[in-house]
């Protein structure tokens, strides 16, 4: 089970994309240790060998010896098998079965629970805080769900997308902001006594979000940016600097996540899957991302 | 008592600079409630009522009744006397007599040493933690300072001066990288066992320096800017992300930071003082400006 990326530019071979999976383990390498066939594991995006300065700080994206699926080297996940690197370090054994109904949940703990958890958490989000989620995609979605786990008084969800929204409202976002740019940022000083947020979950990388995203951070607030940049330099370096504000995120460590995130998906506690709205068959990955490109759907699963 | 101050703009009014002073009080407004003529005062470089949501948080740079001095509305230091808005919430007593020995190095609290202590704070400087200092101005040589005081294992002072060189060292620099661009990257790495730096102090504020200064972070690692921005957009913005390192900073609310920092000055613990290279008349400003300009001062005191 793989759900359809995102993203992907075009490639001078052909080669299977996706990043995120769930699974069963059909074979081990020889130095494998800590995972046997039959085993139902998560795939977090990055692999890494969890034993690295980096993995033992918990930045398993920066690992010495890891690397990303859906490249030259190593292949996606959007196919019958993938092979795992470092399988010691990257997998999750995952307490179910492989046909329990959290799958959906469980597998955004491959990326875009644990990357909406990082904005977060790179945001200093926690209790008490007023947040701003900028982009109503998958990540945007569970950015939502890790402020509200994370005990934000207020959150703002900024997207114009209906259904997203109305998702974003049921994972505990408190209010929207349709508006773009200044209005946008007006309308947020509104909702927060003429301040602005405390925490601003930058979930899409565009100039104009990261504009935004310093932009309605209060003065000694801070921006958690987990939208992959798409320039060189980043815009309202000055207002950021002259209103304390702190840029911070990057790749999620999703893999350092897991024990945190895992226990709240198999109680019920936060539902992630829901970004999930639709589910395809392997070779229905390519209608997919038209799904998605169009807006039809939130998210797609590939199943099979 | 003032420093002279770097990189004024041209004024369309004549207007007194200079926004760094320790004084005698002379007389107080009506309102004023907790000083009186003849306390001995440290003024920081912003004003600031003390009592607004900001300055609560220590964020004084951002008071809501707050400003800079040096500007059309409100005088500058480099002056006989200088109006104080906020006097409560501003000026803090010192207690020491106006001729004590002491008196360069708390004069500093007024900008130099809350600046690299903001830098050091901000970048996340302490114990165990490697640091370099991209800059060796004033600031950046009280940067080291700070990063020493807060228990930093290594700190590399990045610059040419050897002057400056000399101090940094003397106040806790461990290394030395003269190079620039790509070149100091390469020592910093050297320097660090092939990663970068925990923690690096921005104290310049040119683009070259925020890229050298993101460019020698470690994964997971952060800058602190105090060097004020030339540029609208900053930098190695996508370094910054995928290395998930950090930029925070901006102006130091170095009236926070006072409490700290005082008793480690009056207990000759730190001694900023020793920045000043040079002291002038009050009629000898415009020939300190020269020095500084030509490096042929650290920095001047200009005492009356």
């Amino acid at each position: 089970m793989a759900p359809v990326t995102f993203g992907s530019r075009p490639s001078p071979t052909p080669r299977p994309m996706g990043h995120e999976a769930v699974g069963v383990v059909e074979g081990v390498g020889s130095d494998v240790r800590t995972l046997k066939v039959g085993d139902v594991v998560v795939m977090p995006f990055a692999y890494s060998d969890g034993t690295c300065e980096f993995c033992r700080q918990g930045l398993h994206t920066s690992c010495l010896h890891g690397g990303f699926f859906g490249n030259a080297d190593v292949g996606g996940a959007q196919a019958e098998a993938v092979r795992v690197p470092q399988a010691d370090g990257t997998l999750f054994v995952l307490p179910v079965g492989k046909d329990d109904a959290l799958m959906p949940s469980l597998i955004t703990l491959s990326d875009v629970m644990g990357t909406g958890h990082h904005a977060a958490v790179t945001a200093g989000v926690g209790p008490g805080k007023t947040v701003a989620v900028v982009g109503d995609g998958a990540v945007g979605l569970c950015g939502v769900i890790a402020a509200k786990r994370l005990g934000a008084e207020q959150i703002i969800i900024m997207g114009r997308h209906a259904d997203r929204i109305a998702l974003a409202q049921e994972f505990g976002a408190t209010d929207v902001v349709s508006e773009r740019g200044e209005a946008a940022g007006e309308r947020v000083r509104e909702l927060t006594g003429g301040f602005g947020v405390h925490c601003v979950l930058e979930c899409v990388g565009l100039d104009q979000s990261v504009e935004t995203a310093v932009g309605i951070a209060r003065p000694g607030g801070a921006v958690g940016r987990v939208g992959v940049p798409q320039d060189e330099t980043m815009p309202a370096s000055q207002k950021a600097f002259f209103d304390n504000v702190t840029v911070g995120g990057g790749p999620a460590p999703a893999r350092a996540y897991i024990e945190e995130l895992l226990p709240d998906i198999l109680e019920g506690k936060i539902e992630p899957g829901r970004v999930f709205d639709r589910v395809v068959p392997l070779d229905g990955a390519p209608d997919g991302y038209r799904a998605m490109d169009q807006r039809e759907a939130i998210k797609v699963l590939i199943e099979f």
